[in-house]
């Protein structure tokens, strides 16, 4: 059973790990700041070449994981393969589009993503987010793609369990007994990645509504990110808690990830395949990329990142 | 000039190269067989760090380079950032949607895009490409994402050219040439990417139709890929010349890569960040990493591939 | 309770009622050659001119009635009324997305919607409806638009109920019991309504699913409307019994009616508006017009019906 | 050539004509509100019953004429037409998606489409207009469909030419030529259509971007609209002429019509069908339907209207 954090406990976490002003007024990278070639270099280094991917399949079909579905329609199939407009040429062509911040779709949150009190990163107005884009801290400041280091950290491995059941939270103690147990750190520049079992316990127990219920990381975890000065986090489920342990307090992990300290998310990875390998090798850090698609004042982007172990 | 490519050559090129039931008839994935763990590792050893992206900016206003352009649509935007669904919560929600083979869009190709005489790569018959999607070579092939070694092949730069302009076609000897100016040799698993200076011409001259003119591959340089035993194949063009130099022989490079190798390709990117990169560490070798959306009977996916030089 | 009907007596009405040759081989057109202006002249010259619409709002959220809503979003709102193009001028624009054979949309069929054992209207096949659309029998058939008499037979007025109950089936009789209960006839060009009583349904008891239950016609009502030579057929529901009260034969109306018969159908309207005014009026006749998009290769259209009664 | 209208001269028509508050300051109907069945029923009662649409082709290819065109994607064609979910049926399933203010569409526009100076019609403010649709003013105020008076002015028999020039204006002495040479008058409750010839042009001429060059009505025009209380407003172009024959002063007759006097517009129709059959029938009136799809929150919809002459 997770505790309650109250808000003013949020409020307070809040202001104490914000990074408004930290890389100047104009910034819009936030943690991403702390990104270096000699880091990446360094997790490149080691390397077994094992490559993982730890994004899900595009959900295309409604069902009760994805109430908005995917579009994925043929223009041209094998029926019409010659009218390509290219004399002579035989193609198919196809067509996707989605609303890709739902909780089936991996995918990449920017900073213009989710406000405080009207507010975004570096103290901008939710106004800046227009109906027709952001002007102001949209994906494009994740445009040029990110490899860094990856840490996996499995909490259900040092937990013992399969799985943490939806609604649960990852403590601080968590998170510390899992760089215990594997033996690894977390650091700056680093990209975090708390595995909760999501996917195990769907293969096990069938599908369910992710907003009816997911583990995740408990509002308490703020402060422990922010000592790290990691530059991205991602989870197997929406990185929060569904439903919140918080009161009035919205998305906790959300609001001071993005708002407060500038750290891009990364929603809804399915992380079993990359646990898996690091259990085989015995290594739970590896060469991260993920790339999102370059949407001008796009407020994130689905993904499929690949860890190279 | 280009040299015109007779039909009949084309023909016993196609003869030559192709690789169907080389890994089993069931075989979705073509030349991805070639990649190995060692081969990514050796790559990844002896980066520098640097992470460079390859992917255009979504096009998302009709432009004579983008005729059909990518949607993007705000769902809520900061007006409307309370109507989320999770009480207290403050966030805004945007759509993408697109036909990605375009002329404008970096994308991958999967081995189902592209038929010759109603077949595709292992023998199968364009009727497995069905208006609900491909049901065999579809972009699922590649949902692991791909991690191996690149080499940029910058052929402006050996020739001495700024460029090279719309219709010329980058040949055998242009290949040879500048692996030797820039030390490098392609072999198995690698992943080719080849720069005709599309994005400096631009920038010097302003956009022009793409299908009206690229500069692209001749079909002469199928066997000198095949020989090489490459991955994938990756161009900021279409990978072929526009307009083509064969007679009624379709597309030669997506023909003889798709359809014959099984080589999967990547249109369109944007190479000249990397071939300026590429030039300040005169290293013209990196880990490449691409991973589409994955969807489930497509027949490729918007992607914006990094290297990590 | 509803009565099952053989597979051998559908396979019979299907013969029996079927149009094929009967306005020539080229016919695309089915019924509609029934439709006359003397006949709607007739319909019009009596009118009150109450304007009564028959189409649902369309879903914009995903619910239990409608599992794959329409998209709206907005391109341009009030915060960027600006960015028309047109200088000085303030606009907001949006798009709108839909697959509209949905149970919750109001729509016209196409005699290409629906075939039987690979065959639709007028003995075309299957492989006429390509991925790139319909190449006969599309909606462009009704580009026109359609005004003529319309007749609303309320089936729970007759048979004193509220409403019908999902499930169940109209008969022939009461078809007839309606007619003289209404005094009215239903004969050659007539747009047939049947309404039976979805919306008070809906407003007393909630929202169901129409997949897993709505009242329609019985596959005996097949007859009954060859006989009369109507010209399009309409139903608060899908006009067929949900689930069918057949064996192994699909949707006897829609096939009966799209593909023996050529008879166009209106699907999931609203009938609870004009029915209201038709008991005002005492009369159950009107000038009915119903008028698809444009689309050509289409299998039909979302359409907002407007009676004059 | 068209005289220019001073900003001064619009300024002072846009305060002449205004309805603000005339139905109360809830009003969202306009001059809707104008209908009556009386006046329908007189419209119906002479018809000789002949129908014809005045909706163009939704255009799906890009064109000169259509640079952002309507998707049309089967979800289902012949190959795959099993897959409905409901056994045994077979079927074919599309998809339309649009952004239907283009000049390429026939669409009406609503009351919320157009604002000044930040208001739109009975002085509501721009920001009622949200990323998420319109609070006010939306489309939904047509939502019951119109059935009316039409009369038809013929402007280019009325100049003895075939069409009016691209740029060329409608004054206030065509409309009252057309009315006398066509024996018709205009008055409170009529839907007014007037013809430019656009169709005639296209024919003779070919395909030209709208957006260059249109015909339409001159801004003088609008006292003469504004004292005959018409009820809405269409034309074979935009309404207005294209380029405008103002200074700064934005589209003055959708600007008066849809803010000042609450007047709907139809624009892009195709009236050429139309003008042909009235002149056939030496008979430029008629009944006009017209029906919005209905979306909550929209500024308007693309249509098909239907004339029954």
């Amino acid at each position: 059973m997770v505790e309650r954090v109250s808000d003013a406990r949020m409020d307070a976490l809040f202001e104490k790990v914000k990074n408004w002003g930290r890389w100047g007024d104009d910034d819009e990278r936030g943690t991403l700041n702390l990104l270096t070639p000699e880091h990446t270099a360094r997790a490149a280094r080691n390397v077994v070449g094992r490559t993982v991917n730890c994004g899900r399949v595009l959900p295309v079909a409604p069902s009760v994981e994805n109430p908005v579905p995917a579009q994925h329609m043929m223009i041209l199939a094998g029926d019409a393969r010659h009218g390509t407009g290219v004399p002579g040429a035989e193609a198919c062509i196809d067509y996707i589009g989605l609303a890709f911040h739902g909780l089936g779709v991996s995918h990449l949150d920017a900073l213009c993503h989710v406000f405080h009190e009207g507010v975004m990163y570096n103290g901008r107005p939710a106004s800046d987010v227009m109906s027709t884009g952001a002007t102001r801290n949209s994906v494009m400041a994740m445009a040029g793609g990110v490899a860094s280091r990856g840490v996996l950290l499995d909490i259900p491995r040092t937990r013992g369990v399969d799985w943490l059941e939806p609604g649960d939270g990852v403590t601080p103690d968590d998170l510390d007994a899992a760089c215990e147990a594997q033996g690894v750190q977390v650091g700056p520049g680093d990209i975090l990645l708390v595995s909760t079992g999501r996917d195990a316990r769907r293969e096990a127990e069938g599908p369910w509504d992710p907003g009816h219920g997911l583990a995740g990381l408990d509002g308490e975890c703020v402060p422990w990110l922010a000592e790290r000065d990691i530059a991205m986090l991602g989870c197997d489920g929406a990185n929060d808690i569904m439903p919140p342990n918080t009161n009035r307090w919205p998305l906790p992990i959300h609001v001071c990830c993005l708002v407060a300290m500038g750290v891009h998310l990364l929603d809804n990875l399915d992380l079993s395949g990359l646990a898996a390998v690091c259990e085989e090798e015995r290594r739970w850090e590896f060469l991260f990329t993920v790339s999102p698609l370059q949407i001008q004042g796009g407020t994130g982007s689905p993904v499929n990142p690949v860890a190279v172990v």
